[in-house]
């Protein structure tokens, strides 16, 4: 659903539109690796419009993501304590539904895309129990050491690099 | 740039194109009305891989686009307190230079588009003195009113819309 | 142990000597009411020193005082449904030991004091599984209605203020 | 004003006592060395009672911190390279008015104690021309290594400390 709302708004490639067929289709059989975060939204999540401030959504995909390196085997802090950063490049976040103090969400994390530098994630968060997604997001990161300078994951993570091309 | 950068991600309508070119046209020409936001930034908005944690640069877009609502002479409280806000529908970052804690940014606000019941601004962050921006950004928003139900708002507050076409 | 290394900062009233004591006594008994909220630091809480940021154990408090409210019977978004606000008038916060990203942490919240106006919790923040805490606080406030003018509690939300009043 | 209300709640030691009354005498005679940080308060900071939310109040004491230490001659992000940090052990905020969006705010910061591995802050918060402070805080810091381990400023940066003594 996402991704045809996405797709709505721009013309799709070939090899674009081979992919995400390819998702829809193990997504629907079961097949899509995705970790599922579980969080009660915090009071100091909320601004003076009574909703959450859309600063946090970020934060929200944040939590997810590291989800995503647990649950594929990978830890993050380990990754971290190898030298190897990931920080983003690009964030997109699609607001559908306000989401409000106190309500519990599920934030769904799933791998979109993986290149020799860049890893890109995308999410959805849910009410649990509830198909309609209140937001949808993407965030595409670069593989860095710690000066920020570009690795290929590849070589510097053959492991975590495996993990993740498993989980696509 | 930035235009020119994201365009090579999407095909071009005639349409969007042309709008493109006009803004370009508008600022070269100093035509195009901005906001700019100087800022130091916090030690609070880093994070431990040294540089400002991606959740900050939607908080600054934001004191970016308040100050683009004074400078056209709308001021935002006084819009919410007739009872209208602006929540947004989308949000898109792009990082490309790492901020660091300490350094002076400047925000340039501009209004891209405004429909019916949307608005977009866009949003680059320099150092101040240096033309090569470190991100840049879009923000769609909708105007409703408090039960976030989107209202018009060339009917709801029509000096202030009128205000907006002609910063646009 | 909190309390006995904050009282060598001061001088103990006998009142507020008899009160800390009543507490030490009721905890050993197992006869305070507390609640227990589990939370994995998040990496946006972190700072370039490494560690998570101070800012954000208020943050945490404000999580358990939540958890607090549900825990004795009384929903927090509820008594805001009826227009009474319970904003802070005072926060202290001690930091023992460093937190860091990933960390699972548990936030022990009990209401420390309760009078016509005010109410003070206290916080201790643990590891799991280890009975030494990482930083302790306490936070004031006072019960106001939606001008932010003080109510009596007792007057205002009887129920939840007997339910309060049960739970120190 | 601040240290006598504090006061009424603690007994003064005469060594305090001593110290507040020549703070007062300091100031006065217009001696005292403070720093003043204007602020615009952001939306982001607000939440749903429509006031900023209390977490905000230590990262603008922050702010005000680092710009105490400029004024001072001594840069903080210059300590830092040095390996030397300033985390906080203590936190304390006293909330007396609510602050919103878009009010200007200035945070006036003191030093107010300094010893071998210790240092002390003390923050006033003001609406720009209005001597009425809308907060004030604490905070006490310990110098550490990069590996949070104490150390004797004196030693560690005699120039910094130096320059901090002057400013008491």
């Amino acid at each position: 659903m996402l991704r045809t709302k996405r797709a709505a708004g721009r013309m799709y490639s070939r090899k674009l539109l081979r992919r995400e067929v390819r998702k829809i289709y193990k997504r629907w059989l079961g097949l899509l690796i995705s970790a599922e975060t579980l969080l009660t939204v915090r009071y100091a999540e909320t601004d003076r419009m009574g909703i959450v401030h859309h600063s946090n959504y970020p934060i929200w995909f944040e939590a997810g993501r590291m989800d995503f390196f647990q649950k594929i085997g990978a830890s993050y802090t380990g990754i971290e304590a190898q030298g190897i950063l990931l920080p983003l490049v690009r964030l997109q976040c699609d607001y559908k539904q306000a989401i409000r103090f106190g309500e519990q969400i599920l934030v769904r994390t799933v791998l979109a895309k993986i290149s020799a530098v860049k890893t890109e994630f995308s999410y959805e968060i849910y009410q649990p129990g509830n198909e309609k997604f209140l937001a949808s997001g993407v965030t595409v990161h670069a593989w860095t050491d710690q000066n920020l300078k570009p690795v290929a994951l590849a070589k510097a993570l053959p492991k975590v690099y495996e993990l993740l091309r498993q989980a696509l």
